[in-house]
């Protein structure tokens, strides 16, 4: 492994004695929660000193530092943070900036240890709709450039190696979900629900978190949307929806629907809850189109069960 | 099939569609919603009228029972309704009695149809935690006997078979979780962290619902209870908890953890995510022991990549 990311002082004590045991040398971040609320929801918020993952910044993580740099057989290469997802402003990671080399400034005046990377973590969000402002990332990382320079003459550090984890915000625009419309049913003074041949089983996202998307039929995508619906998925769970109050066309029994930006934290999470099979995954390119995933089975389903 | 149980009109189409091309007639049972709000989780709510379950009891549900009626291909049995889970009061039965024998005796009027079968759906409450209420479910199945035979006098109808299903209730508690224990975190001031082999990923009901669970350190049952963890899940998301602020003693590392009241809606619930294997279910009698679910590999997660 090129390089681990400890969480915790117990992770690096296991590593170093694994390292050990393997009479190698491993290289190790450590990952630092640098306090930092970005403003999103509490479930992906994940910097502030509270949080399940990292050492908090302060005494524990000067502490672990000193460990790090005395063991034998892991070699501290810098440290790591992550603040949080879907965060449209620059403002988190320039506050994670100031924190985190005021960090490095203390742990080489402390230790005489200089971090040749630091990780600043992902978090640009993805716009899932319209709402969501659109993200100039280049010039957004030209303002995180700005201040780690800035940190850099200002706590007098040599530049390490910033890293980031652009994960989501490459790959959720690529992706597109599409299902077949079940019934619609109409409930007169309360709510119209369109149910789907999938649902948390495939994206449990707004189940989870209420996470919002963009919803339209697909099969007439350019009709009058003058139809309120909410997106029910097949699970005997009243929470089963993948999106509520979306304006569509109404539509019939086996049309196509589409949610967008379903590329990142979708397939991945999903479940066999109901026995209800998995989706294939289809790629597209300009010329060509292979299954990368193929449908799940029963067979497949039952293959654990002995 | 021996009878579906039947949630909207186009359901009731399709089903009569597919029974005559089948040449078969096809016996059915209509969901209502009968507008009970049952006092639980509104993502475990399933009577009311605004739910994605079932046909709003009134006027819709009266025009699907007349079509049904007249229908070839179908057989209409009867009612199905179900108000939520996780209910400890026999009043919600009794409330979904008296609305629904209501609606057979408007029924019986109106299209001289007799209901054989009236099915008052599941959702007695299963005891996650100490708080939770002890059920005597003779007791509760006793009065509501005696309401279906009140309103059955009331309302001059022969009574039907009366059908309810049990199922949580009867499985929750033959399932119990192991865990290893991984690293423990604490934060001065914060929260303690125990992290675990499993989470989310096997259980997301937590993360879902908040739903309470007993846990205690199976390794050592018998010691004080002295220390305040948050069990934490693997996965990269600060949701990914199996509960908050519980006692147990402090645990090491590789010590085992048990999770209670866990043989229903979990299992059935895990995912992939992180692209964490699944792990074995093993079924204990008084004298033996077998594998009833074997546990995920690597070679099974990559199966369907293609």
């Amino acid at each position: 492994v090129g390089c681990f990311v400890v969480d915790g002082i117990e992770e690096l004590y296991a590593i170093d004695n694994e390292a050990r045991n393997k009479g190698i040398t491993q290289k190790i971040l450590l990952r630092i929660t640098p306090g930092i609320d970005p403003h999103t929801h509490k479930k992906i918020s994940t910097g502030s000193v509270e949080s399940k993952f990292g050492i908090p910044i302060g005494e524990d993580a000067l502490r672990v530092t000193s460990e790090a740099v005395g063991l034998q057989n892991v070699c501290l290469v810098g440290f790591h943070c992550h603040v949080g997802s879907q965060i449209f402003e620059c403002e988190p990671f320039l506050n994670a900036c100031d924190i985190m080399f005021k960090f490095l400034a203390d742990v080489k005046h402390k230790f005489g240890f200089c971090a040749k990377v630091l990780n600043l973590g992902g978090g640009f969000g993805v716009r899932y709709t319209a709402e969501d402002p659109i993200i100039d990332l280049e010039q957004k990382i030209a303002e995180v450039g700005k201040k780690v320079n800035e940190c850099c003459k200002e706590f007098d550090i040599t530049p390490p190696s910033i890293m980031m984890e652009p994960g989501r915000s490459i790959v959720a625009d690529a992706g597109l979900t599409l299902y077949s419309v079940g019934s619609v049913k109409e409930i007169e003074g309360y709510q119209n629900y369109v149910s789907i041949d999938g649902g948390m089983t495939d994206n449990p996202r707004y189940t989870l978190y209420e996470s919002p998307y963009t919803v339209a039929l697909a099969s007439r995508i350019n009709d009058e949307c003058d139809f309120t619906a909410t997106i029910a998925g097949r699970c005997c769970e009243s929470g089963d929806l993948i999106q509520e109050n979306v304006k569509i066309p109404k539509p019939q029994r086996n049309e196509i629907l589409a949610v967008f930006t379903t590329g990142a934290y979708n397939y991945s999470m999903a479940s066999n809850y109901n026995r209800v099979p998995r989706p294939p995954v289809i790629m597209l390119t300009k010329d060509s189109e292979y299954t990368a995933v193929r449908r799940e089975t029963l067979e497949d389903i039952c293959l654990l069960d002995e």
